[in-house]
């Protein structure tokens, strides 16, 4: 008998019907012989509409308000999808994340999780119940106060469940057939991938693949945990997310390249005329990150030796746009810096893939594809497994597209083909 | 500096604007230099539309799920009024029943408030902070599920949170001006009540009178909280229901009818043909309350001597209707009655009057008023303070009017008159 910990998005649950399909599939997990914990996100648009009602009452709405508002939303869809399955004839029951045992740091809005003691569900399993699990949600360690994992959270919540349960698998349902080697929507034939590993969703979670939140990764790959994302309208097998050890192995003709991922949600702020003096750029990073803003790429010029002044740019989520102009606003003296430029209209483009690695010439094709598609190339970052460029937001479906056609992505083009460049 | 718990039902936090309004009540209240502990029920509908929701997954959803997803109602209006509050610059903490120590027995759907230990709250206040509570849920001892008090339970939620805290007053906010003689919808004559006492309130509430629910009453009454009944609409002073002692003291010339209550929430069942024996009603009675239902009225005819065999009828809850007809056919062969007959076309109207102890005629007028005014009586039942009838649910209107002008209660008869009949 397998322990599996099954996740369910709002897309998933959207009404009635769907919480009815939905326990359908659960209760066909659970004849199977399986213990099934389920973990649910709220339905369809009700996050979005519960803040639509906080934004009515308060232009800024205290976090732990917030909170104890949006996590109304999984309480509603677990109590249905408990009747929905005990209307099947299984016993089933709904647990919130306090409930569940998800404790968590005291950050309203993107708190994480510090540990899972879920006591409560290993018995209600134990008993033979089907455990449904609020998503996105737990209690705070020090004041008992509920809190969120920010949105997308009910990935992580699940992963964790299974890490603490020592669960066989995690399978996250979504509304896609797995993870595709582009966005299906800007690149017609973009393909399922069947196998990637814990590294490459890594990094397409954090350039923009939408499909599982970061933090689950982590949370996956530091437990091991297999992760198995697949649609919740079809029976199909989806994409595997495992250890690089079980790719490698068998993938022996393993594409370069997984996929290429784009992210519109970041905004590039520059500091210009920074003093070119030790600890500047520390100060402005450490502002930033006191104000809880996650910055992602960093850029700073080489200094002009006439002023002896440089400028430093980087990217962070255009929700934080505000906060991140503000927060520097105040240093501006300290600093002595000259101005702020701060730009929304941009999109990040990623090429994925840990065949990289050992592949040179990736960045040349990359690079001549976007030029060839007359796109301008306006920030660089690298990593292992991963080239990223910010590019202009008009340019972003044409950048998807070129890349993934530069590196034989495309479904007519099926064998992957062993690319052979010369230097990266 | 007084401590004051306000309860706002749903009609007062209806949507955005609503509950903006009753921030800025609370407020002042807070502003006038009172501790304020608010509790808050669901907004508008959304107790019935979730209810909706869970018919649309399972005709018959398990309690305990049943349950989960109503208290969602109130996790969305108290956090909002917690940021209406905290955007006028006061801080507002909310909590559920659970965080605010309202531990109950495990009946889901109509749990009973065992103990309430408000040790957050109370820590909350000396922090300076307005809290805000959830009303009708709590969770239980035993199992730590998450239960609700059934419809209206926000009334006791508030008034057993006032005993817990030594509250000043637990002021109840409605849609009304407060407790009136009659339903002003039928009676357009029907006139606010200043004073009532703690045993009018109850018989009122228990018959039918929608304005306080019964078990708040009972708790107000046991632990001596005066409760305030009035309008979120409006300044005007509304209803105290307060110890008898109080008013006997003030009004000497107490009006012996305090109000009309009428109820069409029953309905009748009639046990056709019991045999006269020792213990058949006890088993009757002794199956229905196994079963949870609560029975109203109860009529026993004189047994035909040439059977030996005698009806019975009882009043119920109509909801509870189909349970009670189940529940006694399964006793059929063991009891040997001969048939049940049901009717949910009735209406129950109450007279409620301390005043009717020392007052003999008080029956004769009333059933003299119901008989001119054309209306059959089918059932009786009196208590000390109360003189209830069944009647055709068709009458009803007729019936409460007829009663309201024989006891003259009508607004234009503003001086209450000293009834003195014959005989009661």
């Amino acid at each position: 008998m397998a322990l599996i910990v099954q996740k369910y998005g709002g897309s998933s649950v959207a009404d009635a019907e769907c919480v009815k399909r939905v326990a359908q599939r659960i209760v066909a997990t659970k004849k199977a012989g399986n213990d099934v914990v389920v973990v649910v996100s709220a339905m369809g648009d009700t996050t979005d509409d519960l803040i639509d009602m906080a934004k009515q009452v308060s232009p800024l709405p205290p976090g732990r308000e917030l909170d104890m508002l949006l996590t109304a939303g999984e309480r509603i869809s677990m109590a249905l999808l408990a009747m929905a399955i005990a209307n099947l004839g299984h016993e089933a029951r709904s647990f919130t994340g306090s409930q569940a045992g998800v404790i968590t740091d005291g950050t309203h809005g993107k708190a994480k999780i510090i540990d899972v003691t879920p006591g409560r569900i290993r018995t209600a399993l134990d008993e033979g119940s089907i455990c449904i699990v609020a998503g996105f949600q737990g209690v705070s360690q020090d004041t008992k106060d509920i809190t969120t994992l920010g949105r997308g959270g009910s990935d992580t919540t699940a992963v964790a469940l299974a890490a603490a349960l020592d669960a066989d698998v995690c399978e996250i349902y979504t509304d896609v057939d797995g993870v595709f080697t582009a966005d299906p929507r800007i690149v017609s034939a973009a393909r399922r991938i069947p196998r990637i590993s814990y590294e490459e969703m890594l990094e397409m979670a954090a350039s923009g693949a939408k499909i599982l939140h970061l933090r689950c990764v982590e949370y996956a790959r530091r437990y091991n945990i297999p992760i198995h994302v697949r649609s919740s309208f079809s029976q199909k097998e989806g994409t595997w997310v495992v250890d690089s050890s079980e790719i490698e192995g068998q993938d022996m003709e393993q594409a370069i390249i997984s996929g290429v991922a784009h992210d519109r949600s970041e905004a590039k702020i520059t500091v210009v005329g920074v003093p070119d003096k030790v600890g500047e750029a520390a100060a402005i990073f450490t502002a930033l990150s006191e104000a809880e803003i996650n910055i992602d790429m960093i850029v700073q010029n080489v200094s002009a030796a006439s002023t002896g002044r440089t400028d430093i740019s980087f990217t962070l989520p255009s929700t934080d746009g505000q906060t991140g102009l503000s927060t520097l606003n105040k240093l501006r003296e300290r600093i002595g810096f000259e101005a702020l430029r701060y730009d929304d209209r941009i999109g990040k483009i990623s090429l994925i893939g840990a065949g990289m690695r050992s592949n040179p010439g990736v960045t040349a094709t990359f690079f001549g594809a976007l030029a060839e598609a007359g796109v301008n190339i306006e920030m660089i970052s690298t990593s292992e497994i991963r080239i990223s460029v910010v590019v202009a937001q008009d340019d972003i479906d044409t950048a998807v597209a070129a890349a993934h056609r530069a590196f034989d992505l495309d479904a007519d083009q099926v064998e992957a083909t062993v690319y052979g460049g010369t230097g990266r």
